[in-house]
């Protein structure tokens, strides 16, 4: 056994309980077993669904080391890793592509039946954690738990990029961007001249907006109760954007109007029953198509009567965009490294990982875009 | 002014109230207004939509003419009407299509504008209605109203058929056949292969048979908790059928089972909120569409977790088929003639139009795929 099999000690944020800040921990990693893969972490943004996971609207287990949106080098793989190997240059994330399920196979499917999205255990697929803290074991979250100096993830999570990606900044092609871009090119596939609305103005729902323009969009009505959104997502190419704290009638009201018969493309990436609803609502009754891309507190349910549905609208869910990730993420990083996606944009925060909370306080006062932690 | 602006006596069924039988009735129909047809009805099938309406669970203003899936002669023309003359032979459909408005002129909508669907007022566009009985004015039912000899309708909801074709079974292609087998071809896009999930065997579930056959769909499972309709769904082309009442365990469960990961597409045709909710679970959580048909009792509410979408199912409702009814339905009734495609067998009864009680007696008891009443 060489070197690379040993446990790394190192530092990783733990989140030991919800509704807490974490707290930055020396930790054992251990090394990958077969199929695994230990990375060193670079960069990692944060993720309004690590928020949701430490405000205890998602479910996962815990203690655990969150972060889902990575880019970072390997370090070591365990056997049978044919994809990357030490020094490879990865991005880390939360959706696998294992290739061989029913979904993987499918044209349209890129839920891998291997995810821990649905029913997140919070271990590896033995049923393990390769994570120990002051003698605890300590879950990981999504497969990828990127908030530490070392994680190790199924080969099947772990994309290979190019060499000379910038590393810094790539992360956000782990979740944020794809997610956003994705909803709105691959999911609602958006087309030249339409107008689409776009409920939440935050990294995901940015990217979403960089889609529909890239789609060819003419009219981008951003929706957000934080005004300091406002500014940022006009630069990214909204032409409108409304606070529904500022109208007396629901913003679907208001949207129609604005719209005369609805639009055509709408998008909920914010995470709460009412704007899912709203966003259905705002989306034209015949044609349109409301894609929901944002986590709703566990057990939610969406009410709506169905003969809004009858009529001819689509309402679909999107999970990181429809891509394939080990498929489709590296052109698309191909396509951020040759300019033609703006992804640098979205990043408005950078800080060093030790002051990750300041940077969950960016988040949850809406004063980033993107942060990202650098290791 | 010729004979023909005279107003007819004839013989209509009214629904007086909900929830009682249809009398036949001495009534008066007024002469066309511009834009407007008068047409002598020849055959009518009754749909579930009729029978929703007299049970009072679809709300729509009575006393009224109820009948939306009929075939008939155009008796008489009113001015500024182009598109048919007197003795064309025509389709009596529920949903219009002008042509001219926001959904008519869109390449995917078909829910026109002009549609007294959604919030009908049962009455032609003008406010006023054509029919009046024992002095009473009555309503119209969804711009249609195909249980009296003669009726008047917009042109925008006649569709020119044929001379040829055959009127005491043409009219099914009016309603029941375009909306199953539409929502098959058009709105789930089924694919070679697939595995399907019919909810309902009445008429349009029939018909979302033969449209998912059609497709090539290799294996067709079809749910109804009246299993007299299992021979003849059986002919059509379903593989399996089940009675959900015959299992403990949920439907969408036993789907699951049976086809390991849920289907590739479920159609709902039955018209409750817990049968659409089946629909939507038996799908596939990855590439999975589900398309609604069935009309949900007025104000009732649909809800499921939005995570049931956040994995890639798409849920869509879906109306006539999504045919735009005057620039479709020919081709449609074109290749019935031509034996393409098998509306016949969907007709198990047929009965002179004052045995109409009994029509929806069959209906009711399960007893009818379609029954067509001839005048
Ligand atoms: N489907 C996926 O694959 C996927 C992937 C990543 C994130 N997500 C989800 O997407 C959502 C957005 O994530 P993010 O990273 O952009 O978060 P974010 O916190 O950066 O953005 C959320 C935005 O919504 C705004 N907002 C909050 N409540 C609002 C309301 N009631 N009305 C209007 N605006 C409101 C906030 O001000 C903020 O700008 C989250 O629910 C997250 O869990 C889904
Ligand atoms: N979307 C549209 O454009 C459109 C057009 C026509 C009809 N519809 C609607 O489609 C639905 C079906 O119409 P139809 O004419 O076929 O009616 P139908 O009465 O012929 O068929 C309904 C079938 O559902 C079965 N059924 C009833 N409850 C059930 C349950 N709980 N589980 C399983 N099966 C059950 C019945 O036994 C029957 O076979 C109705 O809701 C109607 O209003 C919609
Ligand atoms: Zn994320
Ligand atoms: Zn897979
Ligand atoms: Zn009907
Ligand atoms: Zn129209």
């Amino acid at each position: 056994m060489s070197d690379m099999s040993k446990v790394i000690t190192c530092r990783a944020a733990i989140a030991w309980t919800s509704n807490a800040p974490l707290s930055i921990e020396e930790v054992e990693v251990d090394p990958p077993k077969a199929g695994e893969v230990r990375i060193k972490v670079i960069s990692s943004g944060i993720c309004g669904s690590d928020n949701h996971i430490l405000d205890g609207t998602f479910k996962t287990p815990l203690p655990a080391i969150l972060g889902h949106e990575g880019a970072g080098i390997v370090e070591s793989i365990g056997e049978d890793v044919n994809s990357v190997k030490p020094g490879d240059k990865v991005l880390l994330i939360a959706l696998p592509q294992c290739r061989k399920c029913d979904s993987c196979l499918h044209a349209k499917g890129n839920c891998c039946l291997k995810e821990d999205i649905f029913s997140p255990f919070g271990l590896m697929l033995d049923g393990t954690t390769r994570f120990t803290c002051k003698g605890r074991k300590v879950h990981n979250i999504l497969g990828t738990s990127t908030f530490t100096e070392y994680t190790v993830m199924h080969e099947i999570s772990v994309v290979k990029i190019d060499d000379d990606a910038p590393m810094e900044n790539v992360c956000i092609l782990a979740c944020g961007f794809p997610t956003g871009y994705g909803a709105a090119v691959n999911a609602a596939q958006v087309t030249p001249g339409s107008t689409c609305v776009v409920f939440g103005l935050g990294g995901v729902g940015s990217a979403v907006v960089l889609g529909c323009k890239a789609a060819g969009a003419s009219r981008i009505i951003g929706i957000d109760i934080n005004e300091r959104k406002f500014e940022k997502a006009k630069a990214l190419g909204v032409t409108d954007c409304l606070n529904p704290q500022k109208f007396k009638k629901p913003i679907q009201q208001v949207i129609m109007e604005m719209t005369e018969f609805g639009a055509d493309f709408t998008f909920e990436a914010i995470g709460t029953i009412d704007t899912m609803v709203a966003a259905l609502e705002s989306c034209n009754m015949s044609y349109g198509v409301c894609v929901i891309i944002g986590v709703a507190p566990a057990k939610s349910q969406l009410s709506f009567d169905p003969m809004k549905l009858l009529s001819g609208r689509t309402l679909k869910g999107s999970l990181i965009g429809e891509y394939k990730i080990r498929d489709d993420i590296p052109l698309l990083v191909d396509n951020y490294m040759k300019k033609k996606i703006d992804v640098d944009s979205m990043i408005t925060h950078k800080l060093p990982f030790v002051k990750i909370n300041k940077g969950f306080e960016l988040l949850r006062s809406g004063k980033c875009i993107r942060c990202i932690l650098l290791f």
